[in-house]
């Protein structure tokens, strides 16, 4: 049975996993799901991407884990990359969720298509906090086009603004990329349209690759399947996350 | 329930919907799927893309139609995507199946690979009204490889002809993209090879890619689910279509 | 029913196809797998890649075979398609699964990426017979990722290292792409990630797609689906090869 750590992508908090949490649990694994700095409700919107790895390189640490399969959500995957250099002695294997996988010296923004690169700064120069919160005809359609609308609207309440500095700080992903011990699994879901599916160079698997050799699990669901159908992601992440 | 609007594709006509709209009505939804002009038996085939929109537009003028869900399949991508911008008061949702999304200025056989865009004009030299007969080989196994050879052959008789000139039409697409508040979905077949899978300048993505924000439904089958699934693609639709 | 030849890949030997052929023949077919030159183990590993063509079409004589369903898996698929340019009139279709589609004048490994391309001539430069076993790191993930670690453990027993030759030889593909009178179908795993998914020029579609008119059947599973679900890749074997 597995330690499941489970990083949340921009918008979201730790609160997010409960059900797949729950589900996983069912399943006979551990599973923690900490909230990132500077994410959730009333948190401090002024964090560097350094912060929101901490959040977790200190759960680890505070919770003593290791053996950790630790699985990133979008956002998130640019988190788990870095933490993994940091401690990955602790890591047994990375599982990126329709996740970003930034190459070396490039923004999670920079790997988001064009309209998002215009989109997020001009949210953020409209808050007071340098935080951008996600247009529900995103949300709605891209992110959760298989939710029913009452789930979605449910969901989209549970969302909350997005620091928009750790997305544009360009990132060392050096040390991710020397990184050879740690196998890593990435998971796609087919019905996911938050990034352009199948842009070459925007597109999921456009990130999946830059992993070099990797497991490849997929599903049907949306970006947001963890709250659509959490029993078939906890499954999947099963299958993405064992040896 | 929705109002579900069909449109059908090339060398297909209304018919073709009949075994999906039964089962949209099952479930409970209303579906129209009137023949676009210059298709069928014995239509006339010197019609333009203006014409094959206005056969749409009248028809939902005619039984006063509102709140309709427009699908639209392979050509009829380009029919809907214009008709939208005519009467954006008249639409809930634009649902394209496996359809075309030409960039402003491209024709439909723009968008279609090289091949197809010598074979076509090909085809309709040999014909006395510019048309062009669906080759079998590409009927059999690039648009219906999921059906028995009994069920691909009964289906090919009820082809016919396909006016070329709505196809090679450069169209003016302005009004489409600059059109915002009509969501779209698109609907992807994952055994589609009609067009050329995953290619990223011909392939449906690319098409699904213009839509800029949208919902993404994917379902395995072929170009033709609408003959080999239709309950499928049914069910399918009503997720593409809802709010 | 049909007649399968089924061809296998790289590190490979016929036995791999044992429960697959089972399966076909519980379903009512013919299933023959012969093992290519130079593979299996104690074979010679000096062989061309004429010689694994030879392999199939001297069993295809020697026992008489007609109306033959060819398939191809991985490395396979550059044997079928030469074999089909050598006895069109035997092979009934062409079924390439995951597998290579070489354009003419390349050789297999030059539509490998480039990491492999890398990989496999350092390997071989440390045997003595010009051969490469597969990297475990690589089988347990990116080809068999679907099997659990004991699964993935015992079938990568079965490996036997692969004859680099054949892999580098620039192949005559000309005939293959001259011919037009045997169809084809291209059958793809969801979770394969042998080949880096979606690749515009090194993925398993970029190769299927040089077949030009073809029949897509997808379904989930790994590369190595034939060890971890091989009824389903015979049921999927058989919609691919039916007329």
């Amino acid at each position: 049975m597995s330690v499941f750590v489970l990083v949340h992508g921009s918008w979201h908090d730790g609160e997010a996993w409960t059900d797949v949490a729950g589900e996983l649990r069912k399943l006979g694994h551990e599973a923690h799901h900490p909230t990132m700095a500077g994410h959730g409700i009333d948190a401090d919107r002024d964090v560097s991407h350094d912060d929101c790895v901490a959040s977790f390189a200190d759960y680890i640490s505070e919770y003593d884990l290791t053996d950790v399969v630790l699985v990133g959500h979008s956002f998130g995957g640019s988190v788990i990359a870095r933490l993994a250099a940091q401690i990955p002695e602790k890591i047994r294997r990375l599982v990126f969720w329709n996740a970003f996988v930034p190459a070396h010296g490039t923004s999670v923004l920079d790997n988001a298509p064009p309209a998002y690169q215009e989109m997020l700064p001009q949210l953020a120069a409209l808050s007071t906090d340098n935080s951008a919160m996600l247009p529900w005809e995103i949300w709605r359609d891209a992110f959760i086009g298989d939710a029913d609308l009452a789930r979605a609207q449910e969901t989209y309440r549970m969302l909350t603004p997005e620091p928009v500095g750790p997305s544009v700080e360009k990132l060392d992903m050096r040390a991710f990329y020397d990184l050879t011990t740690v196998p890593r699994s990435y998971v796609l879901c087919h019905d996911d349209a938050g990034l352009p599916p199948g842009d070459p160079q925007y597109g999921y698997l456009a990130n999946a690759r830059r992993l070099g050799v990797f497991r490849l699990v997929t599903l049907d669901g949306s970006h947001e399947v963890l709250y659509t159908n959490p029993s078939l992601l906890a499954e999947k992440l099963v299958l993405a996350g064992r040896d």
